[in-house]
């Protein structure tokens, strides 16, 4: 028997299309060699001797991506949340972030962060850590160790920010960077790096530009924030007055898609300009609903980013938003939506039920290849859900047990198992 | 030892005022025959015979007020949400309700909401029926026993709706409910009737003014709904055209506060004739803000409510709103005045965890009399809430604690004591 090979049975969900939603009633989900071979309602002769777990009634959906967390801001979720961004990361932000120079206290915080999200419907993470090399390598490993499939970034942020967090300047910020990339790039199998500038306002122009040098000679993704909050907006306007907009300064040194593989978090108030560069250099959206409803950002505009093409996932932004569950993320950005229908823009429908599972599984797992869905050929990301304790009179179908899954937020329900890249964690 | 009569120890939360919020570290609380008699910090020679139950580290809480639900749309609560109000009521709730008729049908949906309700937040409670007299009747039997203090409807409605939803007429409608009156006002030590009119689409106005005449025979109060969406407002306006405003039929047919106490679920669209009667009647807003959310409705005016004096209270409005936890509703209170202030109307300040809370313990609890405080005279509901299981670096302290209990809506604590009135249930 292959490594990693096997079958599981069950109510199987899955998307190929944001627009096409599948689901196969007491199907069998193939895995060879971590790889799905696809969903079938009866089994293929050529799998017959694979062993098969029989999740019986229970539901079977690909894992979650979350496209978009700060680890380091776990301690604090839920906390905080009557301040709008530029001053919550003031007050909260940076002095709990400046604890990770203490091993001791990162190894204690980020053990915490990492038990709660193997537990969680995340499979796949993209994540901010801190300015401290140390730190972020120990949580790597933690990750590593968990068997989630993650991209961590060590952050850079050398002005306009407590000095407890204030790399010394650009060169040494770069010199440091370039360190943790040697050491950590071919270091794991499910663990890679991403380049972090915080976001631009704390970002000089000689670190962005040395970053984008970076970037090339190690072939490494970016992530970054973006369009966030007005003030944030017309910050970086004051700082970088040669840009054509927020976006335009991460274009400039090489950090805004194309070849550099990007997410931008938030995009809530992007404007014209910004969304075509968007779409021209396939920067993904992170869209962090909760987040932005916590610090009073507003609505961004997913609809419209969907109709451009350009490619969005979810992200909790811990601890921007406070839950790690990616269920209550997609019913937010569910509701959100409406109510950008209904107080911002008549003419862009609400995301369905169908169209932020997609987002979820799918959407953000194309971030790391060909993962989120069930389709021959994906790695095989699968998160098996109880629903028994959500009672009922009524005599649902799969889909409808989903969509009352993800409306509720996962409220009543609970992961009873969990497997990334065909391995059961 | 008197009956009813105890100590609770533990970190003990509670609000006077929407703008006090009071915390007393392992403070006592002290219930004499279901009554508080407060909190201390150092237990008052006379009470030092009464048995303490010692919570150790957990919080202690006010009971939370659903001031708006409806019984018989739990089974199908979550599901399909992507329609607007009316179309939802014709597609789903119509069709749900109807089952109503068989008593099987009812003993069955009504023993899973009442067993949740009991296992939820919530420890009173403002619900609305169906048409069928059994079938509510059933429903209060099944809250008296629970132990819960609710107000049930049984609805009314002879127009506009389904045939299998609509009543005779009005008299029928009306005979029914004095019936339905007479055998419960005075049967029940915790649950009571309240007169309830689906709203006012549905009803004929013989039918409305033969309530009004009904509330004043029977002196019992009132609940129904009120300018949730806009198209149910502008058919209003066609139906009623010798109106002012949408509540202003109901305050035309004396249903609309004053002697009558009224609840009027929703006023998210409330003109300024409309806002102004409700502050002069002392009618009750029960705001549901995921409801508004899930059918795309809007999001209602609380803090101009609160400035005006308006009586404001949470509700989950089951099915419109999916989580039966009122910490979900405090949670998407907050997050939709946010995006209010955001979008809509940057004078009005987004309502603070603070203020939330006070909405879901005595704002909606004042509907009840003395409820939902523990101030001295207050009928003692309590919920004693562990949250321990939701981990973090940080020393909270208690105010913090239940701040992230609210913004996660509950997620990773469960509740392990609750007392209405002073017994445990």
């Amino acid at each position: 028997m292959k490594e990693n090979s096997f079958i599981l049975k069950g109510n199987i969900c899955y998307s190929d299309t944001k627009d096409r939603f599948i689901s196969v009633d007491q199907g069998y989900l193939v895995c060879c060699q971590g790889i799905s071979q696809g969903v079938y309602s009866v089994l293929p002769e050529e799998y017959q001797n694979l062993p098969i777990t029989d999740y019986g009634d229970h539901l079977i959906i690909p894992g979650m991506t979350d496209l978009h967390l700060h680890a380091p801001q776990y301690p604090f979720r839920g906390l905080g949340m009557d301040l709008e961004l530029l001053d919550w990361l003031e007050a909260h932000t940076f002095p709990e972030e400046s604890h990770y120079q203490d091993l001791e206290y990162a190894e204690k915080a980020y053990r915490i962060f990492t038990e709660d999200l193997k537990a969680s419907a995340t499979t796949r993470a993209v994540i901010f850590g801190t300015i401290h090399t140390p730190a972020t390598i120990l949580l790597m490993e933690k990750l590593e160790a968990a068997g989630l499939k993650t991209y961590v970034g060590r952050v850079n942020m050398d002005q306009n920010c407590t000095d407890l967090l204030k790399e010394k300047n650009a060169d040494a910020s770069l010199a440091d960077t370039a360190e943790w990339l040697k050491k950590t790039v071919n270091q794991y199998q499910n663990t890679k790096p991403i380049l972090t500038p915080r976001f631009a306002p704390t970002c000089s122009e000689p670190l962005l530009k040395g970053l984008g040098k970076l970037q090339k000679e190690y072939q490494v993704p970016v992530q970054s924030h973006l369009s966030e909050n007005l003030s944030e907006i017309a910050w970086v306007k004051e700082l970088f007055p040669w840009s054509s907009c927020y976006g335009d300064v991460y274009h400039q040194c090489g950090l805004f898609g194309g070849e550099a593989k990007t997410i931008m978090a938030h995009c809530v108030h992007s404007c014209d300009i910004e969304v075509e560069m968007m779409r021209e250099k396939g920067v993904y959206v992170a869209h962090c609903p909760q987040s932005n409803i916590n610090l009073s950002s507003g609505i961004a505009p997913i609809r419209r980013y969907l109709e451009e093409g350009i490619p969005v996932g979810l992200g909790s932004d811990i601890a921007g938003g406070a839950n790690l569950s990616m269920f209550r993320h997609m019913a937010d950005a569910i509701g959100v939506s409406k109510l950008y229908w209904r107080l911002v823009d008549q003419e862009k429908k609400p995301l369905t039920m169908e169209e932020v599972f997609y987002l979820a599984t799918k959407g953000g797992g194309s971030f790391f290849g060909k993962a989120g869905s069930f389709e021959k050929g994906y790695e095989l990301d699968a998160l098996v859900m109880d629903d028994h304790g959500i009672h009922t009179t009524r005599d649902l179908n799969t889909k409808e047990r989903l969509e009352r899954y993800i409306y509720l937020a996962g409220e009543g329900g609970r992961i009873i198992g969990k497997y990334v890249a065909g391995v059961k964690i």
